[in-house]
This record gives C-alpha cells, sequence and structure tokens, in this order.
C-alpha cells in the first residue's frame, strides 16, 4: 500500500450561525470556536459520506473515531454575529496509516461571491483500542472508508 | 430518614481568572461561562471535603456523580477580563433524595470589601446507574458524605 | 403603564444539532451549553419578530440589548450527540421594566412525539447606557416591541 | 530593520486545571479547549513580561492586541480531568511586522520529570486600527515590547 496524495472530489458543505456568544470584546470570532465548528463539520463530512457512527463501527470493526494528531490554519478574515459560515470540507491526501482533512470556511456575499474566512489542513488517523488496553492506535486507512468519501 | 434542612458550615472557594475569550461583544463575561466555573466549583467541593472522585466511587459503591436537576442565578453585577472572582461553595440543604448546593461568585477590592457579582442555588442528586440498564436514579444522600460535606 | 402578566402567544422555535464536542464524559450533553444554545434562541426570538438588531437600535433609539437577570432551568431529560433539538421560545409575561422568556428545549420522536429536554425562564431587561457612563440601566419595556413579540 | 530569527531564552509558564466539562465522551479534553487555554496563556506572557493591558496600549499607542494570523498544533498526549497542566510559552522569532509565539503543553510526573501534551507555533501581529476605519494593519515590531519579551 502506498500513500495516494492526489486530492479527492469528494466535498461536504457544513453550514454554521456565528452567534454573538462566539464573539469577544472585539466584537469578532474568538478564534477557538473555528476549531469548535471544525470538528463539527469533520464528522458531519463521514455522515455524509455514508460512514456508519462511530460508537456503530467500533462494535462492528473496533473503529473509535478519526482523532486529530495536527492541525494547521491560517486566519485570512474575520467574522462576526449575524454571519453564516459555510465550511467547505474534503480530504486532500490519503496517506498510508493518517489522512488530511482540509477545510474553507467562507463567507457568502449578496453578489453571488464568497469572502474566505480561514481555512485549516489537519491530519487525523483512524484509531482502534490497544490489545493491552493502554491508549489506541492508527489502523491502515480503511479501503471502503476510503471509497466512500473519495 | 427525614429531610434536613439546615444550612451547612463547610465553605469551599475556588478561584477562577475571567480571560478575554470567556468575555463577548459587550466586554462582559458571556452568562454560560459562569455555569462552567460553576459545575467545576461544584466539584472541587466534593474533592476538598475528601470525597473521593466519582470514577472511584463508581467502583466502590455506585455514585457515578452529582447530576444537575435544576439551577436558579441571579446575576448582580457584571465581571470583565482581568478579574479574579472567588466562588465561595456551600451544601445549604438536604433533603431525603437531593441536596441544594449554593454559590456565590465575588470579586475582591483593593480595600478589602467584595462585591457580588452572580448567586445560583442548583438542586443536584447522587446518581447511579438503573439495574436495567436504563439511564439513572437518585440514592438517598449518603450519610458519611453528608457528614464530610457539613 | 402596569404590568401584563398575560401570557403572549407568539412563539419562535430555534433549532440545534448536538455535536460530539458539546457532550462530556458522562456522554449527555454538558448542561452550561444549554445556556449557550439559550441565549442565541432569545435573540433569535427578537430578531424572528422583526426587532432589528441591538446594534441598530442602539443607534436609532438608545437600546443595547437584553441583559439576563434572573434565570431558572430545569433539567428533564438528557440529550446527546446526534439529537436535534428544538428550543421553543416566547414572553411568557411582561412587566414594567423586566420580562420573562420562557425556553421550551425538545426533542422529535420519530412517532410525531416530542420529550421534553429542559425548560428554562429567563428575566430579562431592555438595556441602556447610564447618562453618566457608568454602567447601564433598565428602560420601561417599549411598547412597539412588545407588540411586535406578542 | 531585519528579521529576527534567534530565540529569545524569556519563558512563563501558564498553570491549567483540567475540568470534567473540558472533556469529551472519549473522556480526553476536547481539542478546541486547548486553543482556548493558549490564548489566555499568550495574553499572561505579555503581562508577566510587563507590558501594559491592550486596552492601555491603545490609549498610549494605538496597538489593539496581538491577533493570530497563523496556528500550527501537534498532538502528541492526551489529558483528561484532574490534570493540572504547564503551558510554557516564549517567542521563538521575531520578524519584520510579525513574531512566532511557541506554546509546550506539559504534564508534570510524580518523579519530577513531564510529559509533552500538544506543543503549538502560533504567528501573530501587533495590530492597530487602519486610518479609514476600516480593520486592522500589522505594526512594525515595536522594539521596546520586544526588549521585554526577549
Amino acid at each position: 500500500m502506498t500513500a495516494t496524495p492526489s486530492a479527492t472530489q469528494h466535498t461536504v458543505v457544513y453550514t454554521v450561525r456565528v452567534e454573538f456568544g462566539d464573539c469577544d470584546p472585539a466584537r469578532i470570532v474568538w478564534f477557538p470556536n473555528f476549531f469548535r465548528w471544525i470538528d463539527a463539520a469533520s464528522r458531519h463530512f463521514f455522515v455524509e459520506c455514508g460512514v456508519p457512527p462511530w460508537h456503530e463501527t467500533e462494535q462492528t470493526r473496533g473503529i473509535i473515531g478519526t482523532p486529530l494528531v495536527d492541525t494547521h490554519a491560517r486566519f485570512v478574515k474575520t467574522a462576526s454575529y449575524g454571519d453564516t459560515l459555510q465550511i467547505h470540507i474534503h480530504v486532500a491526501e490519503w496517506r498510508e496509516k493518517s489522512f488530511v482533512q482540509r477545510y474553507q470556511v467562507k463567507r457568502g456575499n449578496a453578489d453571488g461571491t464568497s469572502d474566505l474566512i480561514m481555512e485549516c489542513d489537519e491530519v487525523r488517523i483512524f484509531a482502534m483500542r490497544r490489545e493491552d488496553g493502554k491508549g489506541i492506535r492508527a489502523l491502515p486507512i480503511p479501503a471502503d472508508i476510503k471509497a466512500m468519501c473519495s
């Protein structure tokens, strides 16, 4: 098995309303909230691709979820309450035992264009519990899930 | 066993620093954050009273924690980042199968006085899992824990 | 002007998806998150009733928002991630200088019925800044906003 | 002025208690909470170095804060409630109009060693409001603040 660096075209969009309480005294989104939304978007991506929920895959094949290993985010424009944001999600790269999930957070304008607010690349793994009960370990990327998400 | 409405004198103080991100565009603490701190203060009260952590009591006697049934809060003054708050916690009332945990959130002044920021009364129970596996149920107040916390 | 304790019939529904990160190690919604959603629901109620956003009313008539004075919540059933919740909001009572905003958080079942998850009564005021620049004060309930929300 | 890539030795430590509500159904810290703590740690670094609070520097010299441009985090070990974490903060690089603030989140062990939980590099700027009132712009790194923080 080799790494598969080519980008997939399967993109899911997750919509977020920015609320008053998501913003800080500078009247803009307090940045940890973007990661809150991105984590939800990550799960929705798999649900939308038809992957069963993790509590089900844990029973059927030991996959307990996709823990985060590394995240890299770039903040381009600010957002504030009243804004509606679209998070575009796809898998940018399948590696042997990890994958890169890419997010673009956009805000649509009245004229049909959209502004890029932030973008983020995450490295995640498919995890199962270790046989000795101590922690978790990364699985090789499951071929069927990769096919559903590509 | 009868309800015991008399107030206990055992009070624990839990200290909180208010951070920039705890505040909203009105530059004051966004109120759900008070409940975040109060939940932490509730647990610290029991730890300070010498009650073992819930994951330990779950093993030894089935008590999984003290879920919240009802909460009533009154907001008196605002707080903002840079403030240090003291949460004074005690059990105001022991009932047969529930108890009232009372919180006063204060901010000390330079002259030694303090301002009341908010106060909150919570009704909580000692919970164990139901024998049929469906949800939880309230236990009679454990006499030893009551003694430790009074 | 006298207090008007009769309940209004104008109800707005605000929908919330419960995410993984909203839940605690007991696998249920960590309760401060309910207040996060309720605060958002409060603002949506006014928006849905046609009241301009507060940054606009601040310019036109000095109303900066509806700060919370008192909240009382009762937790009935637990919710977890994957659930979709409907928050039903109405004004239960108009007083002279405050009002009671009432929330019922429900989860719909497959058979068309719904479960009550929690309910909450909040006392809020319409606030403007004090003339001396020190803090805020409560306004008499604005008749036009009351009419829009009743 | 040229970029100054050499690492500073001035390190500040910010301590965090992990609470129950900071953890998710996997019983570990839900990762957006690390960014919440890191943002607080960033501000504490400047306070500990003797830099006046931003609301003061805004009055005296127009500096409104240090907005985040880019963040890159690596998650090494998990943490859970009951843990106390130490966030070690220093400026790893001073550039012309931005700087790299580096964080190492550690958990001390009973034997005096410590485990690395996560580490994070942030690119931040010193910001002032634009003269035309539209948004903010980056200032050249202030020499006095750089001296205080190095």
